[in-house]
């Protein structure tokens, strides 16, 4: 039987961990898909560096289109990340015919349009289940699994750095400040942290479940993203003691045609599956009109879980190749995009406010919300630790995000509100 | 568009399901297959009882062979449930070239290989998401998403009856036959629950999640199968105590090319995933070589959770129909079934014994575990308040089955041992 043959570009961790499933299962792969899968060429960036796999050095090359124009190659593997150069390299292979795996979110969140429609013109593959929680087969999930169903909720814990750092400053009380020293001196979190710590990186993960979620392509610039850099481990106490755990939701929203897509720190009720996923690991929660509640959970990253989703990949394209079927599969949006207003966004809302400590204070506070039309589902007042005024922490109904603004707004005026301490969303 | 004809064998809860699913859903179904989805016949036992859907009454009809044999139906669906017959007419239904989307969990446990080879001879799709777990994708999981890992253990909690009775016997301090009876109540067990209860219904579930996940045809036969009827709320009460959920697992496990397959209660560690899986739900764990822990959850059962699944199968029919590809997709076993014996299969164990309250009784009780070369994690004594003598509770380490036989066969005939009261696997 004639092997198929891949090229891969770059040999990085995930890079290295593709050689290695392959090599390693190739017995299990030729069963399922009845021919071999051979890795005929590796675009690397310096073809003497040493490695901790053995791989033939005339396989690698230090030129892109040695790989991207080899006239034997069936699929590209794209595992080298970055924008720019790297689409320019994927809409060549894909003008050549080539299928194309990626585990590249940033360009599929900002070009996924673009590419999705240059694979469809000349009838390939681009598949990039890798591209959001590493190992847990969620795009195959949304697109077939729930394929009959109206999906009209997915909250993702989609990023492993700022839920390993939430995480331990829950279970130890820590300062965010020195979580992430720690994180960062184990691996977990990069030198410069931003684009996980202000939600950027979920943010791209959400576009992409987002537009196969709900059929409709979603902009990076339609994703409201806010980070975890300013949450304070009182917050976290504080959502602890009303029985929430403090977490990085990105949370993407339909109803009717209108749907909404942010991430931010969010107190998820104790009872809530989502809230008990800790450390690294990710979970997916979907809510489909007709199956309810469902979610999906395991590692979002690291060599072999990200390793693995890209060769499962890999094996779809080799089995629509076989089947003659390929550049047909690809959940291509058919609805158009409609945002909600932010009289539209709904949620609960939790807030903490240093306030003066005298007669009189709760009652015009309280008053703000009811111009607002926010009704409350708690209310404590406590004396602040610290200073000589008091908190209170106020738990609403549904409120929308216009109607919050609006009571913030008013907060700003009011010297009765020395501070608002924290406004956090709430699920569960 | 020409649409893609169904006839429904079955129109309990889940055809009622499907029905529904299918008309509320069609502007969505067709954007995804290019052609509509009509229901053309339907099965029903009694064609003038009144229902809640409205359905032209001349597409129903009592005669099983109208739906299967009407020469204008691509796809059966069938949720009549049953065994002998409904193979037949599933049997037939292919001959004639339909394709078969199912949720006979029953029937392809039993019947499985020999419904799949008929398909292949024919060309057709036999899909059957919804015999397991309900809501949760986890056949297409098993089949497509881990394509590329070596799967090596699967554990389940996959049956929604024995989960709520655990649970509730869990939150509540209940006793088994209370709980059961309010289950009854509920309608969430059955009148006759001995499938249930007696792990069965899960062993069948087993049978299938294992054929796919290790490409090996599992008999049922090859399951020991355990059920909870012998839970007591003092077995719960002292799992709690040591950081454990007692859980009803079904555990397929594979090491090189060996296998072992059970269902039984079994202690789980607090902080493992599967312990927090509550009530009626449904979750199942899998662990890849590669992809590590993952887990997927959702609703186990339901009229709509169970129908979409079946929708989404049928979905992908439909999308092989439109390509020409049916037929090709099953995943076939390919491997040799090989059973680990008791020597093999390998696990921790909890005892809990009752014992004479004299010197010199433990050294002669973990002397017995030394003869069997099992050694110990934990050991704790402790007087028994309802009797004179005292409790033992013990925590082994990897211990094989046999050794463990082994012990519980010296117990017998030791004097000291007045009662082995509960022995149960532990995992996480």
């Amino acid at each position: 039987m004639k092997p198929v043959k891949v090229g891969l570009l770059g040999l990085g961790t995930v890079g290295t961990g593709v050689v290695r499933i392959v090599e390693a299962h190739q017995e299990d792969l030729q069963g399922q898909v009845g021919s071999p899968i051979t890795i005929e060429k590796v675009l690397v960036q310096n073809k003497s560096k040493s490695r901790n796999i053995s791989i033939s050095s005339d396989k690698l090359t230090e030129d892109p289109w040695e790989v991207i124009r080899h006239p034997e190659i069936d699929v590209i593997v794209e595992v080298m990340g970055g924008i720019g150069q790297t689409k320019e390299y994927i809409l060549e292979a894909l003008s050549l015919g080539k299928h194309v795996v990626t585990a590249n979110k940033d360009l599929m969140a900002l070009h996924g349009p673009e590419i999705l429609a240059k694979a469809k013109e000349h009838s390939c593959d681009v598949l990039y289940e890798a591209s959001v929680a590493g190992g847990i087969p969620i795009i195959r999930t949304l697109v077939e699994g729930f394929s009959s169903d109206r999906i009209t909720k997915i909250m993702g814990i989609v990023n492993g750095t700022t839920n390993y750092i939430l995480t331990k400053m829950s279970q130890e009380g820590a300062a965010y400040a020195d979580v992430l020293k720690e994180a960062q001196a184990l691996g977990y979190a990069e030198a410069d942290p931003t684009s996980d710590v202000e939600g950027l990186d979920a943010a791209r993960k959400m576009t992409i479940l987002a537009t196969l979620g709900f059929h409709t392509n979603v902009n990076l610039e339609d994703v409201s993203a806010e980070g975890i850099s300013s949450v304070s481990k009182d917050d976290i106490l504080y959502a602890k003691r009303l029985g929430y755990e403090l977490k990085l939701l990105g949370i993407a929203e339909r109803q009717d045609d209108l749907i909404s897509i942010s991430v931010q720190p969010t107190m998820v009720k104790h009872s809530h599956p989502i809230a008990s996923v800790n450390g690294v690991f990710n979970a997916v929660y979907v809510y489909g009109e007709a199956v309810g509640e469902t979610m999906f959970y395991g590692a979002g990253a690291g060599e072999l879980p990200t390793a693995t989703s890209i060769v499962a990949d890999l094996v779809a394209v080799v089995k629509n190749l076989k089947l003659g079927v390929n550049g047909k599969h690809s959940g291509i949006a058919f609805k158009e995009t409609r945002l909600k207003t932010d009289e539209q966004i709904s949620s609960k809302y939790f807030l903490l406010l240093h306030v003066a400590d005298r007669a009189g204070v709760l009652a015009r506070i309280t008053q703000v919300f009811a111009d607002a039309e926010v009704s409350l589902e708690s209310v404590l007042q406590q004396p602040n630790p610290t200073n000589p005024e008091a908190e209170i922490i106020i738990i609403t109904h549904d409120a929308s995000k216009a109607a919050i603004q609006k009571v913030l707004g008013t907060f700003d005026s009011l010297d009765v509100v020395h501070k608002v301490k924290s406004v956090y969303r709430v699920e569960g």
